[in-house]
């Protein structure tokens, strides 16, 4: 059984076995983006490559707005390896499909970017909240996907990156909030516990009807609204700084590491 | 410094240095009650006592509704030692006042109860909220003090023993909320997570400007109300079972016992 990641519906189809597997189909162009075959249990990472003179700028701002931005790895300059994350992997091709940009400018979507590639780019990985969907998964809170949305909240700066802060929703009852909270407190790495819950106006989201990625809110009565901060606000950033070449991850499509969950969790 | 535990209010009174120091004097009738003098860092606890032909039910009751009436000890009948908790307690002195019940009914308020003592009296120690008092107050989420209140949610009864439960209600924001969810998760002896937040009617609370206990709501614009279990449930159950003697503790005078507030708490 899988689980579709934009809808949250359980389907009968058969995850793969490991990420290990999933990522050499990637590349070898033979999985068809079908989400409920993620295997399950395994750290997922958001992905942002950038030339080297504007990597200094971009990790810090990653640090300073961490909650958003936290940085599972990054490369050396020019090398495509994808390190402890995913050992032997090719971040070139390992990628379902990426988003290319030319100056803030998205030009592109591509399946590959080894003919895009330069001795001077540098990857970051940063952590991305489906890490934690099974978890909440297990602790019975939510079936429900998360919904993608852009506050009024300002990042704190760093040269020419600034963003929002971008949150994913997630609707559930106080009682189920209360554990989701618990829950996604020991994944600090991947946003750790929400940023809100409550009133959406309270952060600057004005219509939930209208996320920018995944289908409109589906608050039932008695439910919450519970917003995490997103690694998406690394995106918005980078695409503000307007480099040269920037490529990113095209969501809801993550790499697929080799750490399971629970490396990154704490106690 | 203290912090009176009714209002919330920092003062200038110095606490005692130690548990110990604070039982002897209130086995000797030379304390005030002035909570701001309470030590702070110990674990603080709950007592209900009565025959032991009641015990097992009781004890049984507090199992099957452990978020509210976590059992922290219970003595052998006839025992008024008040074991690892506070050792060389009595705790026929060693609580400021105590409520006596008479086939369910409050009959007195005394100081002591030596000469009330039986052979067959047994003695629970439960989890109090003023337990994670401190550890609210080192996160900066709240210093204001909670509020008791019963709600609609019947407990599961035992025996003669039933109850409503009774919770505690501290306002706060919505980001003070996660905070607190996250820090009173790690005192599962305590109560732990809240069971709610936001709208009070959901849990049957009509009324928030009248507590059974404390001062009436402090609810700003901004924050939301969040509950927690209280152990005040466990003395409505013991009430509703009448058995011919009950003692209990008079809030907000609590146990203070010798274990330190990180000794009940996981991770």
């Amino acid at each position: 059984m899988g689980r579709d990641v934009t809808t949250g519906a359980i389907t009968a189809r058969e995850a793969w076995p490991d990420p290990r597997s999933l990522r050499a189909a990637i590349a070898a162009g033979e999985w068809d983006g079908a989400l409920d075959t993620v295997p399950h249990g395994y750290t997922q990472s958001t992905v942002v490559i950038m030339p080297r003179r504007y990597a200094s700028d971009f990790h810090a701002f990653c640090q300073r707005n961490a909650r958003a931005c936290g940085l599972l790895w990054m490369s050396a300059a020019g090398d495509p390896q994808t390190g402890p994350l995913a050992p032997g992997g090719d971040i070139r091709r390992d990628l379902y499909r990426y988003r290319v940009w030319k100056d803030g400018v998205h030009v592109d979507t591509v399946d590959d970017v080894t003919s895009l590639w330069r001795d001077d780019l540098v990857s970051f990985y940063l952590g991305c909240s489906l890490t934690f969907e099974q978890a909440l998964d297990n602790a019975g809170v939510t079936r429900k996907a998360g919904r993608i949305y852009t506050t009024g909240l300002p990042c704190e700066p760093v040269g020419d990156f600034s963003a929002s802060l971008s949150v994913t929703m997630r609707a559930m009852t106080p009682t189920n909030a209360i554990r989701a909270i618990q829950v996604t407190g020991r994944f600090p790495a991947t946003h750790g516990a929400p940023i809100h819950f409550g009133d959406p106006g309270a952060i600057g989201v004005s219509d939930l009807a209208t996320p920018d990625f995944g289908p409109p809110a589906d608050v039932a009565e008695g439910e919450v609204p519970v917003f995490w901060a997103c690694s998406a606000t690394a995106v918005a950033a980078a695409e503000a700084a307007k480099p040269d070449l920037l490529i990113t991850f095209d969501p809801p499509y993550m790499l697929v590491t080799d750490r399971l969950v629970e490396e990154t969790a704490v106690f």
